[in-house]
């Protein structure tokens, strides 16, 4: 059983050089040969694409249109926002010419005559390019709301990078909305954060706290930054999604107006908000174990395989048409079902890799199987066995796939109780934070605290959750009032 | 009728603003504020979405995956193919630093300290940057073929833009294919040809000459690149996708090799094959009219529009209870239709607007009408109306779609085949391409010639027809001997 995870790192011994094979031999994605960037492969890429075709039904059922804007932001469109520029300057790859030619001396080089007259800078977010174009889409309160998204690439020069957790080079959807009350941009902002956590946890299968961001740790130009924090298996933190209230920074640098109702000029409300191919790393984080990843069934791009047992091509003709229905059966119930009679390899090979990519339901037929008109069922993410009827093994498997997705996602919230922590001592604090988990304390609303907890502990503020409860209590740090308790963590 | 193209400047008189009014007055896209780039617009970003789609379920059907490459293409990646980077150096957007700094006289600058030992090109196409990953893909036959797309976007810097037809940065999507023999390599350019004919035929109703590009007009690094040529309503050819066979070219310069079932190693054949969003300027030219865009039913983001016309807010209460069965219906039968009861436009302004747009059928339903147990059917291609029994409309409309996409395509083919013409002299050749049109002329078959030609008339060999017949002739430039008819026009 362990074939293709041999050598495969314990989880519970190197978490980090784990999660790394994991990506590496559940072929996800590799590093590309340029700095930072990644190569996504096609299975990696495939779970992908079911992110986002989940994300998008969500995004257009709540009112959203895509729409694709620039890959260039002009230098002086990030000036205008201060905080903003402030925020991503020392990120951004700069394009400064727009040809090569003949290097007399062989190869090419840079046509020091095709320099730009103004520096272009590879969007790190857009928020300013897509305000710059709104200020000719506004005009009037019937323009509004207005409720853009678009699915595209992103840089950021991150000097240390992890595959799909921190690259230089990511994919990820941005959504930008604009709006003629402060009111309707605060609910925009909040509902999109609600179907985040909605995908977070009906489709990843894991559990996420909504709540807000410290000042420190809001998006550059922001009023206002919502997120969903996930716990990752090492008890450290994942930010998985965060949803900006935008306040009128962004229609104000881009002089953006509109005539309202009462037919006054003002300036419209804005929010964004993202989500990228970090999800990838959260789900691979969430679930996966000593044998390989393991992935929710809404999300697996082969929810069932099925694998023959065999040793005569006799065998496997008599296999493979006893196992023809049940393919059938479940393609039409919407399952998406692999049956692998591949001669390459033998079927323990095979089992090894198909629990290695995660597969969450292998069905394993044999000759012996067949005689006794059963079907050996194994799940992904109990790694438990059991002997079913193969009448009737069509409907077993889909609710067997709701199951899972069930239990996959209850798992996660157990693993997230059980590290959460109520800490009332610096002491406590301290010692805690080195087991990891999210830990619940109060904190005395300064930045300046927050800061000298990080230094002293690389913990951060993740989020102050939308439900916290009123709670007369002292800081750990300075001992000074608080009200409520915030969620501190090591994070990603 | 005219309320929304009033002063949309006639096809006939000024084709090039007739078409550029239409992408500005349909919504589908805008010039942005970075020289030479395109805002695609959320209904734009509709009918690309149905592209992708359709052509996703295409490539995926015929066996290939997903995957996700990065954006850079280091230069000395560019360098390795000759051919290939004198083909693309003029055109890229060349990225020189990682950070821009606070300028001490105000704003950004970018950070001298921040320089790249290596200058990254924003990749004009992907072939080096995925022929350097597939070096450790491919390692034996067992690895073949490898059969890869990915969705993503491109940067060719280009003097002189137009909307959807050629933009300094565009979507497409590229597939890159490795296979164990050169026939098998030729196989697959040819089948990923017939996926892009199909897809023009069936999904654009554009009628497609498939062919080989001559060598002038080869990809820079292919051995054949193959090519679906349409013609526009001005006459002019526009290529609408092309799909090449690299033979070794990539797989040599980038050392890829594979051991072969004599356990021989090998260079693998490489193929790529790319279509972009310069389909949706072959959609807009290729159908449109005075009135505005005429939408082929495949691609149509709203199908079917139905707009209620009446006088009294009761009336559109009865009239709205009885078009909801309609919605349903149409619904259920999966039309994308729109109920548009807006009460901020009159009825005759939505008829113009939806007209503008597109939108392939349009239902009007009166009080009137609705004594008379009918409905009001406008179908845009033919701008004909009729009056037809409320009771069964649904079945109507969805019989209607198809009629309407076989007649698109119809009527695009008798326009090709009336604009097709043989022409046997330099005389005539001269005459008819002022006139517009694919002229069928021998060619003596040299690189020179077609420079010539090319020089004194602005005409180019779109094709070699792929279904050429043999036939003796001379070259209407040269007068040497040919074998065959070739296909010129000019083109986009």
């Amino acid at each position: 059983m362990d074939i293709m995870s041999k050598g495969l790192p314990k989880r519970s011994e190197n978490y980090s050089e784990w999660y790394n094979e994991i990506v590496k031999r559940a072929d996800l994605a590799e590093n590309s040969a340029v700095r930072g960037c990644m190569v996504i492969k096609p299975y990696g890429f495939a779970i992908w694409e079911k992110m986002q075709r989940a994300l998008d039904d969500m995004f257009k059922a709540t009112g959203h249109q895509n729409a694709y804007f620039p890959l260039f932001v002009p230098k002086s469109f990030l000036e205008k926002e201060e905080e903003h520029a402030e925020g991503f300057a020392k990120e951004c790859a700069v394009v400064t010419h727009y040809r090569l030619k003949v290097n007399p001396e062989g190869g090419l080089m840079v046509d020091p005559n095709a320099k730009l007259e103004e520096e272009l800078v590879i969007r790190p977010t857009s928020e300013t390019v897509i305000w710059n174009t709104y200020r000719n889409w506004i005009q009037s309160w019937r323009d509004l709301p207005l409720l853009i998204n678009q699915w595209c690439n992103i840089v950021r020069w991150e000097m240390r990078t992890r595959l799909f957790l921190r690259t230089t080079e990511f994919l990820w959807q941005e959504g930008h909305t604009a709006h003629a009350t402060e009111q309707e941009a605060v609910e925009e902002t909040e509902r999109m954060l609600g179907v985040y956590a909605s995908f977070a946890e009906d489709w990843i299968g894991l559990p996420v706290l909504r709540g807000l961001k410290s000042p420190n740790e809001r998006f550059a130009g922001a009023v206002e930054t919502y997120c969903i924090e996930g716990l990752m298996q090492d008890g450290k933190a994942l930010q998985c999604g965060t949803s900006h209230f935008l306040g009128q920074n962004f229609s104000k640098s881009f002089e953006v107006k509109f005539v309202n109702k009462e037919n006054q000029q003002e300036y419209p409300w804005a929010t964004s908000w993202g989500v990228s191919t970090r999800l990838m790393g959260a789900l691979i984080m969430a679930h996966s174990d000593d044998n390989g990843l393991v992935l929710p069934p809404n999300l697996a791009p082969v929810q069932v395989v099925i694998i023959p047992i065999y040793k005569t091509p006799e065998d496997l003709t008599t296999i493979s048409e006893k196992v023809a229905p049940v393919v059938d059966a479940l393609k039409a119930a919407g399952v998406s079902v692999k049956y692998d009679d591949s001669d390459n390899q033998r079927s323990g090979w095979k089992f090894a890799e198909y629990e290695l990519r995660g597969v969450p339901i292998r069905l394993g037929v044999g000759m012996r199987d067949l005689e006794a008109g059963t079907v050996e069922v194994a799940r992904r993410d109990t790694l438990s066995k059991e002997s079913r009827p193969l009448e009737g093994i069509a409907d077993h498997v889909k609710e067997l796939l709701s199951e899972i997705q069930v239990n996959i996602f209850q798992k996660a919230l157990k693993f997230r109780e059980d590290n959460t922590f109520s800490v009332d001592t610096w002491e406590q604090f301290k010692e805690q934070i080195e087991k990891g988990g999210f830990l619940l304390a109060h904190w005395d609303g300064t930045p300046e605290t927050e800061e000298k907890i990080k230094e002293e502990t690389k913990a951060t503020i993740r989020c102050i959750p939308l439900d916290a409860t009123a709670e007369d209590g002292k800081c750990i740090y300075s001992g000074a009032p608080s009200n409520k308790r915030v969620v501190f963590a090591r994070a990603y």
